[in-house]
């Protein structure tokens, strides 16, 4: 008898149709759809509760993913991780996608051992409204200054306790994280108007990112001075932070863990 | 009393989640939600039938738009065109957008007097399936050969009778057409994998497009030689051509009429 492998999937999804990343009961979520489409790989009833793909962070509805990672365990796989991949991207929606997989040792927890991940948030600054961008593109039409935006993220750079961005009745044993990159470009260099800002850390609270951006753009939009950065993260306060963006804009794009997690024949 | 006014408006559409543009009992289509849209602004009842916007053409099931032409007669709007625009806007669906507005003469007539279009067929060659692009390009995993492929489009070039390109039911009075473009261009210089052919002519036939595209397809994946393109548009038979491309790599880009159809005001 073969015993059970551990597999991290990376998987990408269009968050638009979806109630976010965790089962809900009624609800359509990215986790379930997973979950429905590897249950039969693994040798389970269809309603088996027991089979479960656990994500290394819940996304919230309508955020999307170029690179979440999640476990799934099979009681049996005879064959290799690449075949499971093309097993279950079979069965998925067309908006959700596992694009790489690798086997991983059996104490591997995509939550526990996560050591970083990194975000993005798109924003278009005016401009026409285009039809192919609203599920992606968060669209500001006030005036800005994305220099200021640009001295705002990196201020935010540095170990700071980060309780001010922090979703209420999220509440976190220690709201203190590392970010050690964080700054806007330009999404494309013939347009002025698209903005993605990039954000990496060793992890990141309930809404964290959303709500930096929100504060962010309180800056740009000259309601604010640049330093009043420092005086929301000196608060701890998340009612001097910044209003939250909305979730369309933004993006999990990588979670790293350490290499020793992995096993090296894949 | 206000004379009525006459407007073309430049509709940009995902047309994914529609039933195509005409309107049908039951299905949702672009026509309807313009004509829901503008109804109230023309003053009439929400279930006024007589109330139509009518467009340069169908555009079928999942088919796009970045510039279909429609018209729409207001029998008062005492406005400007540029207030219509946002009028409408602000009761469309989000994947669909008027993107310009212009005043014409009462005679204007969106399909008799359009005197070219141009349309873009997307196509990713290899790869792999993002969940941001499954609604806009049509993935071929098959060998290709992308030489041969422009070297198809070329042999287009030119006033043909494309009666083998018409999808079977759809005869016109005529079946030969001008094209005076048609060539594929790398759509992101980073990518080899990401192809868009642009075609322009003086009108198309039912499904024209999408069968150029099938039928250079063949070619491409060496089914056939060049030469063959020819032996097709000489045939005037539709079944020597090949298939269908699929709707969704799509895009209704640009519909010309002369310039004397439009007030100057604009």
């Amino acid at each position: 008898m073969k015993s059970p492998r551990t597999f991290a999937l990376t998987v990408a999804y269009d968050g638009t149709e979806y109630s976010g990343w965790q089962v809900q009961p009624g609800r359509k979520t990215i986790q379930d759809e997973l979950e429905k489409a590897a249950r039969p790989l693994a040798g389970c009833r269809p309603d088996e509760p027991s089979f479960r793909i656990l994500g290394s962070g819940r996304t919230d509805a309508g955020v999307h993913a170029l690179g979440q990672v999640a476990r799934c365990m099979m009681p049996r796989w005879p064959a290799s991780p690449q075949s499971l991949l093309l097993g279950i991207n079979s069965k998925l929606p067309e908006d959700i996608r596992v694009v790489s997989i690798r086997e991983a040792v059996d104490r591997f927890h995509p939550i526990a051992d996560a050591i970083g991940k990194r975000y993005q948030y798109q924003i278009q600054f005016g401009g026409d409204r285009s039809p192919f961008d609203y599920r992606t593109w968060h669209r500001v039409v006030k005036p800005h200054d994305t220099g200021q935006l640009q001295r705002a993220a990196e201020r935010l750079i540095g170990t700071h306790d980060f309780a001010a961005f922090q979703a209420a009745g999220a509440p976190r044993t220690s709201t203190v994280r590392t970010i050690s990159w964080s700054r806007w470009r330009l999404a494309d260099q013939h347009s002025a108007e698209k903005w993605i800002y990039e954000v990496e850390g060793n992890g990141f609270l309930y809404n964290m990112v959303r709500n930096l951006v929100g504060t962010m753009l309180e800056v740009a939009r000259g309601r604010r001075p640049v330093e009043w950065i420092d005086e929301v993260i000196a608060s701890r306060d998340r009612k001097q932070a910044g209003p939250t963006a909305p979730p369309h804009g933004l993006f999990l794009c990588r979670v790293d863990y350490p290499d020793e997690l992995f096993l090296s024949s894949n």
